[in-house]
């Protein structure tokens, strides 16, 4: 074995957990959320740059103008999931470096006085927060149903500002009758690793 | 308690794993980047693309190769670093969906014929699987020091093609002596999570 992690976590956020298609009716409470994030908020970004912002869709109100930006395939269970969180990237995150980053204060000027920049920063390193924040939603024994099949400035017109770039909609849940597909192929190593 | 993750492994993981500047001596095997490998493929992407790829820089000639592309300060903690992976998007990851997403085989043509489509998906998607790779990293009770702070033209020309996009270089070890500053600060719940 040569893995320190023990087997049961290994299987709680990698082995047996699984993107859901269905959801139960247990709610997902703020205190689940808060528990999430008070882990995952350690996992690393460039800088702690940190630029993950997430809008949690609670109201019915909001879930409906969401699900109407969906591709049609995944309107119902958004529609029906315990609790949807639009995942986006906030590309003035540089405004909080100096105290993010007090080890090198002069950060914010010296690498991220432009925009594009900026944006390109944000986004890579929201996404590395999306998938700790996936493996987080696990950590707490909810499944997650991460989506990209949607209308993203669409999205972001309704929910967020020309400073916000959604990356992703994810639901969150205990996972419902029917939950997945059956598991699908991965590459294998040697397709994916190389040695030089 | 909220999470149903134990104890150790959010200390493992997240609370206490931290992005290591130095490392010991001891090596990193093949056996334990396969055994990362082996639990971390199971993260999701879109479609199930998994579109990362990693090249392990082992020999003494590729790992000079290499740190000439880094920034100066990453310069000698690379060049000592037990084992260093360059990771990578690969942007012709559909020629394997009908093998990986065989639900609807159909998504290699009907989703990702254009090239800028798929290489916009691959960047996102690679990088979920480099914050999973981290996590994994972790999981096998090393440390990881992901780092952006280098030429990413360069590293491509003399590492890869142009199908393959670098997204980052991660040392990978046992940590060393004064291996870390202390924790940064992280954004407050309030300040990540908004509600509608």
């Amino acid at each position: 074995m040569s893995l320190v992690l023990d087997a049961a976590a290994q299987d709680l956020l990698f082995r047996e957990a699984r993107t859901a298609n269905s959801f139960s009716d247990e709610p997902v409470t703020d205190e689940q959320v808060q528990a999430i994030y008070d882990l995952v908020k350690y996992g690393p970004t460039a800088f702690n740059q940190t630029p993950l912002r997430i809008t949690l869709v609670r109201s019915p109100e909001a879930r409906q103008r969401l699900v109407k930006h969906l591709a049609e395939g995944n309107q119902a269970k958004t529609a029906a999931a315990p609790l949807v969180a639009i995942l986006s990237a906030d590309n003035e995150f540089h405004e909080e470096l100096p105290h993010l980053f007090p080890h090198f204060p002069q950060a914010k000027d010296a690498f991220f006085a432009e925009r594009p920049v900026r944006e390109q920063s944000a986004l890579m390193n929201a996404a590395l927060q999306a998938a700790y924040f996936i493996v987080g939603i696990r950590a707490a024994g909810l499944a997650a149903g991460p989506m990209t099949g949607l209308d993203f400035s669409g999205v972001q017109k309704e929910f967020l500002d020309d400073d916000h770039t959604p990356l992703m909609v994810v639901n969150i849940g205990k996972p419902g009758e029917g939950a997945w597909f059956d598991r699908s192929p991965r590459l294998e190593y040697d397709q994916v690793v190389t040695t030089v």
